[in-house]
């Protein structure tokens, strides 16, 4: 099997459900996640489409209360397809015996292929080859093909093609007690012999969705002459076209489809749009070429080699593959945020939380138009965010932990613990650590690409408006002359408070007290990359004051940290008084305990008496930032920052760590991969596979995990190559690692293009001709040089 | 009067209305046109806002068959506010005696104020003092703030203050037999006791539009108790806010709106972010300073100042302030184009035209990231274009004379000719010299601001595109080895067809011919800007061939050009054999003979039959090169470029010229500047004056010219200061005009801020600290200067 492709031989209804999951063609208008196309059995029916735009409002969850505000919507089911012989009921699965079925993704082409063979219940034996895609080129357009072949009979045969606007959101099914349907129906309407179309409006937001579909039937090559009767329904259209079929004689069956809403820009009105690009279509296979091309453009930048272990280079791969159909360039216009599970399914709502951290170094990289466009959805709502903080009792702007559509705050307050059937409080929405990771995402942005026009016009608007949140939230303690947060949660979900208080959150979480370390002195960095007449408006209008920037100065030299054992950080102030968990005692219980928490929960217990965490949390520091840059930090806050710090934290936390994120196995591979890279590696093919063998269960069919997909993508460059940013400076600091040698990745930075290649113990880094710049600084160990455009160096590591 | 004011004193009704055309603020989302704040009198009563963000389609108009395809769309009145003392009728123009009248407009903050002093039947005397805006610095915001005193009377007063969602599209009269409702109700709330809002949708696009209003009553800056009572009609709503009012004791009413529309970005739903929004929304006065301070810096890089000619400078500043209210940073993320009459009136319904050649040179040098986003607006039409090429046999893209918001060609195929009552055909639509102007928009756009990464990523595919569709409509004529282009229109749209000719458009239009073989020229340049790989992505994308370069090398050498009477270039090939018309004859008959097209038709002449030009034509190409560039093409060709070619061809052209579009004013002006630096004042003049007097007769009441308005601004600023770009440097060469002794602008060039002052024969150049690139290379005269951030230098000229 090649790297290129993820294949399937057998078919069982429920891993179907799943190899759809992963199999999702999307690209922001379309994902398609319908199984239904090639026989409409009901086991495995999904609905099809999802619209994300970040445009809808979230679903708000209150118990027993279902309320319509759409985020994710579930689109009309555009693969409706149904085979009917003879004029019997159409094929599905349940009236038919399987011969052979083959699923197949094709990674490069995000072009979804299966081959089934089946025998009816009159003994006629039929093939049926199923291509599918949304177009990355024209990407309001999307198309499948039939290829059918009557293995031992003629007859005539009735193909049904439709497009369903009856669809719900059913897709999680803790969800199902809520309202979902999301879809009314508008107008149906055949606008030629060969193109039906529907018209639905989201029920909150009334956004017009428009589809269209063209549906012709061909020879060898020749349109075959077909009659066709069309049906409508309240929200469904479809045609039936009928035809007669030779044994032996393949006909091939094209259905193009055009979807328009109507927040698309350039537009009359969506079924107006929808029906005349059907109308101008090309055929499949001259469609499927424009498609193909515009991977081969993507993949130009994007493709990382890994020769010597084949399946992590397929995964990986495939990681790239998902990762560019939610966020692409024909995304970049959309107005769309990054959903916590892609566009493959409806957990979490599509609502945006802090996975943006694990997903932007990848594109930075290589796609930094992409980054800046998704920073800008965060900028759209920093009006929003600032209402939020002053709403809360303060300064500056508070992005919201689960963001909706116009950026409000949209976590549940009650959650389902499906270990005891309750609903408890859920006091997640405590999380102010995502407006850290909102800051470094911009920084980085601005690290990685020196894009100073962003940096003026808006992302110093942010930084300024987040690091006065965190001088506004944080409390000078005059006994210990240091400052303090209090009141929030950090990382790990599974502490909501100090055990024995009544306070909610945490005190003095680690990792946020020294984030905010950082974000301080880097707030002062940023007031002085601004030129004076440009910030004296920005004061203006953030409303800055000479007390604030007098408060970052102050913080950034005397923000509070806990430690205890001499040397480990206290995940939170009062982390050293808590129990140590009988991990052992657990996991022969209950097996998996990622969600330690609801097992704990369900026992009457609760987490908070422990020393354990959901996931990384204080080694989140180790994590983002260069050993360097952390030491530097400690020096200045007057904590001692030794030789052994790093690995002391790291094998402390290492062993009270569930993971029941599949996040946390990022961070712990990255940690990991300076201190012992052999279980580096080993929680990197963790991460790697979780999607790909579900291995949280289940979680998969409710979408991917976008966070850890990007993020094996960004062990491979920053972990596990050492890619770091030292001023204009890019250093590499690979990792002895065997299974990465070979290794080949092409990156981007401030504007210069760039191939990496390791080689044993060399490192050959190309510049390519074309970037927008052509020079390259470059350092390895203690070897710095400066590459021009076509110049290539090897360094030995 | 500052030159920062524009005001009046009297009151007619109908001046009135031209005042309220001119003194209209919008800023993309609104556009306050409506006069009827003050009092509800039914003849100036105004509908009020206008929404266009391209995002609708065009009106087609076909005699007696009103269609209803919104583009241009008048929104819910938010003006609506009445007083009703001692619960009478309405105050209304016909039911007072005005005492007196003054009419305000705040050039430099786009504030409209009016105060008027008017007594009662009752014999009571009342000032009312109103002022409002639409709020630059948070564009979904508007308020309007009406102080009233009692001068001679105290009592009970019953403010009524309403959302409108009634209107129609009304504003331009020979319209008024189409189609003119856009709006459908939706609903109506009272959200809160001081908040209402209205929510309607548009007809044939189904865009919701939400407005909310919240109105409060202030004493003495304290909130006065109030009584209120709302009414709800089918797409209307008011709420009767009465108080008591005291004798000669001001009272304040505060009205803010905000406006959301279903194609905004990051909402959860119109009518929830437009209540939202009022209910956070801040006082009038603060809301104001805001407003004032986003004015402010787009002022400190827009103004220019004319110290000698009071009059001269304050029209300037207006224009200034209008062209800024349609297309500024606020409008940047709508996708909408530039309409022909900006946002203030219905003529020409919104669509986009070639006006864009005169708008962004004034743009290009100040906000380089507005002309950006309006040269997305095309390219997100490219493919509609394309489709358009196609559909007449062509290649390449083929943008529309009049585009709709989704691309497509909207020009009317009828016409009413208001002199003879009669519907002529209309055959504008053959302007294909858009595509010239447009080509010339995006490498001006380029080599104003170097903007690489546009051209690679969009401006290049748009060039290539537009080279290959001139390439495509030329044909070889093989007796004269020349490349010839039939029946097309010029800018001169007196001229249909050759007189005597069945064929529509003109052959081998000189401006248009000359155009072409610059765009191959170019268009060769373009390809090797682009890196080879990404050439090649975008050679299969545009579907561009061998051949295809091949014929641009051969055209840009051999396009062939008409010329007449020993060097005239002829306007069009058997222009020469065309009669000479009586202009003096047809002056003393008709007096305006601009629109002499429609007065010979009247007399069932055609214009086809004489010399004469509704506009500049064949000087259009001595309006956008420099003189070195024309004599260079035409050396390219073959033709012979004299000393005397350009004054001889500008006097010829002259003589000929009614200039029934006021653009022709600008390029006339423009053209004579280096000619005879006198009459090209006047011309300067008469356009500078033709809103502001409305020379048109009324044409300014159906919208501003926004082309002839920025156009003024480039007359000083490349025109009279002769500024032009030389690769790497820019230069300047100030003309001979005293009115401009002392004349100070800011310009970029390049990334570069500086600023350039004229006193006497000394022309000083500054480079502005702060700038993204802090280099200027300049050239005056025979005098190159490389200036660094900082830095002044001062030429003699």
């Amino acid at each position: 099997m090649s790297t290129w492709t993820l294949a399937y031989e057998s078919f069982e209804p429920e891993e179907e459900s799943l190899r759809e999951a992963l199999t999702s063609t999307g690209n922001g208008y379309f994902c398609t996640r319908g199984a239904s196309e090639w026989a409409e059995a009901g086991d495995i029916h999904y609905p099809g489409t999802y619209m994300h735009g970040g445009f809808n409002r979230a679903t708000t969850i209150m118990a027993g209360r279902p309320i319509v505000n759409e985020d994710l919507v579930n689109m009309p089911n555009w693969l409706v397809l149904k085979l009917r012989i003879e004029g019997e009921e159409p094929i599905a699965l349940n009236n038919v015996d399987l011969l052979s079925y083959h699923h197949e993704y094709d990674i490069r082409n995000a072009l979804l292929s299966r081959t089934i063979r089946f025998r009816d219940r009159q003994e006629r034996e039929t093939t049926l080859v199923s291509r599918r895609f949304v177009c990355m080129a024209t990407p309001h357009d999307a198309a499948i093909e039939w290829t059918i072949t009557a293995e031992n009979w003629s007859g005539h045969v009735e193909i049904l093609s439709g497009l369903d606007g009856r669809v719900t959101n059913s897709g999680v099914a803790r969800y199902r007690q809520l309202e979902s349907r999301h879809l009314v129906p508008v107008r149906t309407q055949t606008v030629a012999p060969d193109i039906i179309s529907l018209v639905v409006h989201t029920r909150q937001s009334h956004i017009y969705v428009a589809e269209a579909a063209r549906t012709r039937v061909y020879g060898e090559n020749e349109p075959l002459a077909v009659d066709r009767f069309t049906q409508e329904f309240d929200g469904y259209i479809h045609q039936a076209v009928s035809f007669h079929v030779t044994e032996k004689q393949p006909v091939r069956v094209e259905k193009i489809v055009a979807f328009y809403s109507s927040r698309d820009n350039a537009i009359s009105e969506p079924m107006v749009n929808a029906q005349q690009a059907v109308a101008r279509a090309p055929t499949f296979e001259v469609a499927l070429e424009r498609h193909k091309g515009a991977w081969d453009d993507l993949w130009a930048v994007s493709d990382i080699v890994i020769p010597k272990d084949e399946n992590v280079q397929r995964l990986i791969r495939f990681h790239i593959s998902q990762v560019l159909q939610v966020c692409s360039p024909v995304t970049a216009d959309l107005d769309a945020g990054v959903p916590a599970r892609g566009l493959n399914g409806e957990a979490y709502r599509g609502h945006i939380f802090w996975d943006e951290l694990y997903i932007y170094p990848f594109l930075n990289f290589r796609f930094p138009d992409i980054t800046r466009e998704l920073l800008m959805y965060r900028y759209r709502r920093l009006g929003m965010a600032r209402a939020l903080a002053k709403a809360e009792g303060h300064k500056g702007a508070m992005f919201p932990w689960q963001s909706g559509s116009d950026g409000t705050e949209e976590t549940q307050v009650v959650h389902l613990n499906p270990k005891s059937g309750k609903w408890d409080p859920d006091f997640s929405h405590n999380q102010r650590h995502v407006n850290a990771a909102i800051f470094y995402n911009i920084w980085q942005y601005y690290m990685t690409t020196n894009d100073i026009d962003f940096m003026w016009d808006f992302g110093a608007e942010m930084l300024l408006c987040i690091a006065r949140f965190w001088s506004s939230i944080t409390h000078f303690n005059e006994d210990r002359q240091r400052y303090e947060i209090h009141g929030i949660m950090g990382p790990d979900e599974f502490h909501e408070a100090l055990h024995g208080s009544d306070d909610h959150g945490v005190p003095n979480n680690a990792y946020t007290n020294l984030m905010v370390a950082w974000i301080s002195e880097i707030a002062l960095e940023v007031m002085d990359l601004v030129p004076q007449r440009r910030m004296q408006a920005l004061r203006r209008k953030v409303g800055l004051k000479d007390e604030d920037i007098a408060k970052w100065k102050d913080m950034s030299g005397k923000m509070f940290a806990p430690f205890h054992d001499d040397g480990i950080l206290s995940q939170f102030e009062g982390y050293e008084g808590l129990e140590e968990m009988d991990w052992e005692g657990y996991r022969a219980k209950y097996g998996n305990i990622q969600r330690l928490d609801r097992i704990l929960k369900a026992e009457g217990d609760t987490p908070d008496r422990f020393k354990l965490a959901k996931q990384a949390d204080t080694l989140m520091l180790w994590f983002l930032f260069d050993e360097e840059v952390l030491a530097e930090l400690f020096k200045r806050l007057g904590y001692e920052y030794r030789a052994d710090t790093r690995k002391r934290n790291i094998d402390y936390y290492e062993r009270r760590t569930s993971h029941g994120s599949t996040l946390s196995y990022i961070v712990h591979a990255d940690v990991e991969s300076g201190v012992d890279p052999k279980l580096s590696w080993d929680r990197f093919k963790v991460a790697l596979e979780s999607d790909v063998n579900d291995i949280q269960g289940g979680t998969t069919k409710e979408g991917i995990h976008m966070g850890v997909m990007a993020g094996t993508l960004d062990l491979i460059q920053r972990g596990f190559l050492g890619t770091e940013i030292h001023g204009d400076f890019v250093s590499f600091d690979p990792k002895p690692i065997d299974e990465l040698d070979g290794l080949s990745l092409t990156m981007l930075f401030r504007r210069t293009p760039f191939q990496v290649t390791r080689n044993g113990d060399e490192l050959t880094v190309s510049v390519q001709l074309g970037g927008r710049a052509d020079r390259l600084r470059v350092r390895v160990g203690g070897e710095e040089k400066e590459l021009s455009a076509g110049e290539s160096y090897t360094f030995r590591f």
